[in-house]
């Protein structure tokens, strides 16, 4: 005798034809959110996109595809001499579950870049990347790539598992000053794959949230460098904080210098207090700039933290909050702005004041 | 035949006669930690302890457990009216696993406190403490106890699980609202049972890193309460944040009100710049006081911040970082000294300027 029990099976995945079929179900002001990134992509959605449209070469493509245009859209316009050049879209490689194929993309990245835009002008200097994940691999990345004479820096996504000054990077320190490179931290991984909650209280609700505080990162990697005295077993090391913002360095080098003052003992390694070690080995870039009511106060933060040699005018270009080195700096002692725009990355690269790009 | 192959048991715990057992064989320099708290205890352990010596009463015990020993060492001798007691070793009672036990310690220790301590005298004011991994039983403990007339104020550890302006918290905020008292934040439980790391990068290696990096949990939890809307929803709030630093408000209202101009549709709810709200809902207390160089320098972040209203003194005491109010503060202007010293405290928390206490 048949059994004529229905059979049931639990789990069938229906699809939509497209992603857009959804649309006339969704309230408008989602559409655009949900035709970018559906329910993933980068976790924080960004409604006013990551790119300056007006960025799309002739050629088409993403934002900042053509040297050359590049040079034609930014450079020349605003007078700029020398671009760090410091990738799109590739940062993420350290905050995947697979070591090997993060190295693998950062050593491709590396060769793309001696093959296509080092050689296509002398005023861009190359930033090779490196997967922090896998310090050992890192290292040997470093040794195998730093010679190329355009490479000026080494990068790393400041979204991390560890703070930086613990030891499992420390490889990653010895081969960049056995290279003679500053290390560089970019943020906008932060919150994504392997990476952990992007503040102490777990994760911000949105895009603008988000990008309010990312700077907590980099203050807790600039603590972390210094308590751990990564400057004292890495003299000639200077790390670069791109994009985290400068006026919050009053703020944690007073509370740190008062904190060493009872708890030194905890530290034996430190020989000095712990705003000179940030003065000495952190540099700042400048992009997004903070922007006081009275544009007076940022040049008064930047007296107070003694941070005039730190400081080294960014862009962001061609990113949606890009800052216009014409009237993106508050006004500052011409000795500053000069520092700011010129000194600081010209002494920290090494790029020549005269001649070809200069 | 019988089998004379070995038994083996793979897991036997040896221990030890007792803890110091191990002195013996291990260096000088860890014993006091291995004393204090083995390889446990409160994750980042204080080489100089978390309390001062002389603060413990003539019948012994934890430093600052009697009402009028405290008065006698601490209030009369620095001329302080009123003490706002903030409770000692409890506030990890909201990073347990189980709720309903903090819940449960949270109740038991607001009626000691108005058992004990309120009565005690005029003096003192209370923070009634509560659960806040179960905001809908944390909602009903401010109910139940927030009529005592002393209880000035609702207390919650400053590590959460969830940055404090979500939606999940909500139900507390109604409630604090409704009671007319502000609701508090206080460190030292960051890293510790289910909060989470402490940094966006993981765990700090050690308390001293710790310490300096507490701030960045406040900067998270001001950024989501104001980006949450939390100040539109309950406009009769005030968030306290208790020994979380100060001079790094310039920054986060700078960022935060730069970022309002690009990203303001995304937060439609807000209807003033972020550092609006943040002047008129966030109070913050001054202890441990960041110590610049240049003490100057503490009065001009207050003056870039607007931040006159919005500052309150606190000693901390008995713990190991107290700060003496006869020099604590930095050379401010009269009016804004007497703001921080009382004005600001008096008027948040409705306390009697004449008569007993004052």
């Amino acid at each position: 005798m048949e059994n004529t029990d229905p059979v049931v099976d639990t789990d069938v995945h229906n699809a939509f034809k497209s992603k857009t079929e959804l649309l006339d179900f969704l309230p408008q002001e989602w559409h655009r959110q949900w035709a970018a990134s559906g329910t993933g992509g980068g976790v924080y959605y960004s409604p006013v996109g990551l790119m300056r449209r007006d960025a799309v070469p002739p050629g088409g493509g993403t934002p900042g595809n053509d040297p050359a245009y590049l040079d034609e859209h930014h450079l020349s316009p605003h007078g700029i001499d020398y671009a760090i050049l410091t990738g799109s879209g590739v940062l993420g490689l350290s905050l995947l579950p697979d070591p090997d194929y993060g190295t693998a993309i950062a050593a491709a990245y590396n060769d793309w870049l001696a093959a296509t835009w080092l050689p296509a002008s002398e005023k861009y200097k190359g930033s090779i990347i490196i997967n922090a994940s896998d310090p050992v691999a890192a290292a040997e990345e470093i040794a195998r790539s730093a010679g190329h004479p355009d490479v000026v820096q080494v990068l790393m996504a400041s979204a991390a598992q560890q703070p930086y000054g613990q030891r499992f990077y420390h490889p990653i320190y010895a081969a960049a000053e056995k290279a003679g490179l500053p290390i560089a931290i970019h943020p906008g991984t932060e919150g994504r794959g392997i990476a952990g909650a992007p503040t102490p209280a777990g994760y911000p609700t949105r895009y603008f949230e988000w990008h309010n505080i990312l700077p907590i990162n980099y203050m807790t990697h600039v603590n972390s460098l210094v308590s751990e005295g990564v400057f004292e077993k890495f003299p000639d090391l200077t790390f670069v904080a791109i994009e985290g913002g400068i006026a919050w360095l009053p703020h944690l080098m007073w509370r740190m210098d008062k904190n060493y003052k009872a708890l030194r003992a905890t530290v034996p390694w430190l020989k000095r207090r712990p705003s000179e070690y940030i003065r000495k080995h952190i540099r700042l870039t400048t992009q997004p700039i903070e922007e006081p009511d009275d544009p007076r106060h940022l040049g008064q933060i930047i007296a107070m933290a003694g941070a005039e040699t730190m400081i080294m005018f960014s862009s962001d270009y061609p990113h949606w909050d890009f800052d216009n080195p014409r009237i993106a700096l508050p006004p500052l002692d011409r000795d500053v702005r000069t520092r700011i725009m010129s000194t600081n990355a010209v002494q920290l690269y090494g790029l020549a004041t005269s001649g070809a790009g200069a």
